[in-house]
């Protein structure tokens, strides 16, 4: 009985819950994971490749990380058809400021206005949540570089270090002992590459190291001297090399 | 059967109750607790923390307190995502005002505004309740400092002292017999910020001394030399300090 | 089966009864006690403050009694959120008749234009009813003070007495015995309020005097030298003169 | 589960009926009754007044009867608060016709745009019929006097003496035999007046002489010497004077 | 279960066809009966009133026969109400057709238009189909006079002679026999009226020649040495001849 | 259970299929049946007439063959207020093309604009699909004589010699085995015409030879030695001398 | 019970699911197949004809495959009716974008813009996704020839070579052993066609070489020397000649 609260997006249950929006955050919950690091000097973004066949084509733009403008990235777990809606939102949102400010917009701006959007879609009948979380990797003047998450509720956060999608929890909780929070020894870019993967290496359970360079993408934003954003998703070499090390720290760890 | 009336937002139950405002409520009395005092020089605003993790960005803008203009902030329980559509309003109202005007809004006006935008979605076919609580503090040239409380309903009230969220019942017991409401005994900010970390140290259970300062957020409202109002989050250092006094003299009143 | 009817606030049961109006009237049955009483030289209405606690600001504006426009005022009995709605509409309307036709609108007019805007409510699919009922206390040119009241279906009527709210039908019994209707004998400012003090010591039984003068809000609607009309809330002192007033004259007749 | 057909408003059932229609007009069967009859000089409506108390204010404008315009006034039995928003849209409509073509509405004219406004609620979802009917009493040049009535479905039909509201079967066959229906011996007013007084007398069962005349409303239309319509609703002492007759000619009649 | 495709007019059953249009058939079925005869010098339309009372006043308009414009009439059988509307419409576009063009609305066209208005209501969700079925006489130019008779879905067709209400099949078969197709032997409007009122006899079984003059209906289009159209209602005594006729030649034919 | 997807239009059932499509495609396969055969100098559609009454009006406009424009027409099978709507959208199309471009449309064009206006009611809540199929008839510069087919769903296709409504795929098979397809044997009108009514003959079981001339209407579009195109309905006679010849064969066959 | 999530295309399941997509989908994976490769000169698509009948008209625009274009056309799998709102969009969205920048739209703007508008039919009340899947094939200047596929979540990726319809699985798995992904063996257009080919004699088993000529749909899109964009469906000849050669290649492979 309990169930029919279930049915529509716009009642709380006796509870105080919101059935439609946990279902969404389900449905995420079973897609590709992503990890995202603040380094030093930049951002890190990992996420794992569900599809992969020699028969994709190669991919001319990302299906798993999207520059939404100069200065700001996301990552994308869920579905991936609802992603490109608010994907196009923040862009529009992100131009519109840039041309009436002549300012780039600011990072939590961005992130909340794609945040209103989707709560929008919790709280009116005849329309679905939708069944997508980022995470957000940008850079602006007053904050320096920041990382947020989103989830299909509208609710966001900034973090250091988080993981959403498939076994986020296993990833967080290796992240917790892994990441130094301490302000002095807060990774570097390469550092944050390396516990991506092992992130990633342990959401994905049972990939061989030779499969995972291409079913992971690895993402980096960097500022070149210019102060110019750089946004880099690395090649299967670069990928490859990453995880390499990974695995020989592992083995001299075995090792030790 | 009884229960298909709380599957729709817009139907009286038989007892004459709306069951989705009354959910909505339910879903804020699990929600952090935030306690509010008037004191005698200010408004002190305290809240928990929920989720805390040294892997949490160091928050830009506070999870729980947000200013809505230069005279008024609020402290947030429930659906942040429902919560920052409601503040979004409250800024766009006072800044009209403002402008229209050339003054700032009366605080009750505000919190009116905010409150008939609730009721809104209290009455309607295709929406549900906003599930969110505020404390709002404000101050203005006619009515001086201000505390409300307002519920999902679009019902607000002027306080004192009042908490919400999770065990309120309890910190407003704790409340009634602290809080001396002779006008001649009115705390002022320093006792006003003890009694709050008093009433937080009761709802939120099993948190030690040392988690408590992380865990809680300590906000002042108050007003310098020249007459401004100045918001002021506790920092860590700040709150842990406050949070020892309390404890102290817990325990010399143990002693005694 | 028979209670499918009562959903949807736009169907007849087969009995031809609006099942939603009269759960909506059935909620405002538990709200607190108004009554309204037509003197000689006035209007008084007289209401149960239910929330009662120290900690509770002191009233910027009262809670049960609202003034509409200068020479109209209402008591609210059910949800007052629902009644913000419509006191805004009823201060509306007044002030636009006001400035279109440069006279003060007719009683009946506002209180008919606010029953209109009820009754919509109740014809309409997605929408519920108004939770809430009012004693409209005015004065007008034509008709002098008058005394109105309506329920949640839009129905309205002019009384020289009447009560609203939880116990409604106790006092309309007790002020059928007491208030002398002959045109000599109607009572005067001070009578009535002494009459209303006992209509609302019989419906909130098991009040002490001394707290009685907390729980109830006694207004008076008079009109000064110039022929203003004067609003008057009274303040505890006033109030516990009343009552106090009341029960000497109970403890006198309990004597003889 | 034939009961199914009955829940919304726009769907025949299978024998082609329309159950909320039906509904609504069983409504009406419980409201109080009202008698129209067509005298030789003028139009008598009477109906019963079904709350009566010695706390109502004197009625500035009856509760039953409405003039919609000069020549035109109807008789109300079903939910008040329905009736008002029709009576709103006749006045509208009258006014509005003879601004337009300088010349009183035709009466049918007024009936059926009133009549086609109630047909729209019963013909489409989301709204639910007006829970009311009338008795619609006029003159016009081309007509002369004339007598309408009208029920939830917007049908409407003219009557030299009809019954609506409670045991309205009971108050039409008396009309049958005591209404002459010749030419030559239409009643006038006053006849009229004792014959609608007789009806009541019959519907109403169990009211003493003593209370009848405080429990009916009767009016009369009838045309000044300079040919306008004269509206006028007996007081209490004109009215006792009819139901004196119509008690002293039952007695006279009970000697013989 | 089947019986849950009637409950929406939007959806066919299973097997193709649509409930709430049949349903709405069904209800003309129980309406009282309409006829129709094209005779070589015009049109006979014969309907039964069916609420009969003395002290319905003499109607202004008919209950069953109404003039569309100056070159059409219709007869209406089943709900009044919704027949007003449709009968506005066609009024309305007959008005403007002749404005427009500056000569009469084809026939047909008129028609076609009133149906298609119906059949909108067929095909929407939130609307009921209209339930009325007409009968419409009409002459143009082209095709003289014509005889149309359309039903709730919105389909029309023409005829020659041709009943709709209740017991039309009895009816049909009827004309069937007695109606001479042959272009020699069409019948003149007497003869089309003795035809009409026999199968009226036939279709409201029991009544008696004495109650049938008032409880029939006659209508006879025909044209004038002007060419104009003459619309013709059958008063008391004309019909009383018509019926005397037909009971004439059925009892010389019950002599023979 | 699984019946549950036949009552909503815009929901697939678990197997993919469109229900409410379904059924309306059910409809018309109760509909009369309709041929179409593409000739060598025009094409042929020959359609049953089910309604046959000698009190029928002699048609004014074909109740199954409607023409669209100077260039197109249709038969229809379902339902006949449904196809108003939508051959009233084909002209209005048809007309605004040749106004715009100054040329007749291209057919497909036409078709496909129809089909589209069907599907548009497949996809959408509050609407059910169109209850009807169509054959279009139609010549174009580009493409010379052409035959579509559509039904409820907006499908449509292009064919030389198609059956749609009742008994539609016995007529399908005889066409398969008659109609030849090679280019040189292509039959001319005479031969189209004779082989339609074979089929007619084949889905119509049980119509003797008299009856059938009635029963059948026969539609020829061809091209006149100016190149416009002419439409005909063949008249009883003309249509007789087809059953005839194609009665003679059969004898003939049967003789050898 | 599971079963109530179905029903609506607006909700979630627990499990995150979208099962009104699903369904969809499953109507795809009934459709005929089409197999789209990418060569080293071009593109093929190859498509099932399910109907095929010789009274079909000889198609004049194919049924499966349509140009979008000048440099883009695709494949079609499932409901044909939805398939031509989405094919007349993307012509729409191509022209405006040619006639705006006055350069082709790029390719993957074009299918992104067809899906997004599938996916605003998946998340909102009162509609049902598109029940189509297409091939999208075009060149642009930047990435050469491209394939896409999309289906009606609105997801789409890019592929070297893929199959949609029924069979997809099989056919994939083909393409996977068959198709040289290495860069330097790329099929040029004929390879493609022949391997085209064999998936389709696997996906359609049972079709016997003669009858697949008719039943195949071959496409191939070439530029010739000028640059442009050749888009050719191979005649019954060209495909038998392909088919034949595939034969006599599985022959001399069973030889060898």
């Amino acid at each position: 009985m309990a169930r029919r609260y279930d049915s529509s997006t716009t009642t709380f249950s006796p509870e105080g819950r919101l059935h439609q929006v946990e279902y969404a955050i389900e449905a995420i919950n079973n897609a590709g994971t992503c990890v995202g690091i603040l380094a030093s000097d930049g951002i890190v973004m990992a996420s794992e490749r569900r599809i992969t066949s020699g028969l994709l084509a190669p991919a001319k733009t990302s299906e798993k990380t999207y520059q939404l403008c100069g200065h700001a990235s996301c990552n994308v777990a869920g579905l991936t058809a609802d992603a490109n809606i608010l994907i196009d939102q923040a862009r529009l949102r992100a131009g519109r400021y840039a041309y009436q400010y002549q300012e780039p917009i600011p990072i939590e701006q961005l992130v909340e206005y794609v945040c209103n959007y989707k709560q929008f879609y919790t709280q009116r009948g005849g329309l679905r949540p939708f069944g997508v979380a980022f995470l957000f990797a940008g850079y602006d003047e007053q904050y320096g570089f920041q990382l947020y998450q989103s989830d299909p509720s509208g609710n966001y956060s900034g973090w250091k270090a988080t993981v959403i999608g498939a076994n986020n929890q296993a990833g967080k909780s290796l992240l917790k002992t892994e990441y130094k929070t301490g302000e002095e020894k807060i990774p570097n870019i390469q550092e944050a590459l390396m516990l991506a993967v092992k992130v990633l290496n342990k959401t994905m359970d049972g990939t061989t190291a030779a499969a995972a360079a291409e079913k992971m993408e690895l993402y980096t934003m960097t500022r070149n001297e210019t102060g110019e954003c750089v946004h880099h998703i690395l090649n299967q070499e670069e990928a490859s090399k990453v995880i390499d090390a990974v695995e020989a720290e592992a083995a001299s760890a075995g090792d030790s």
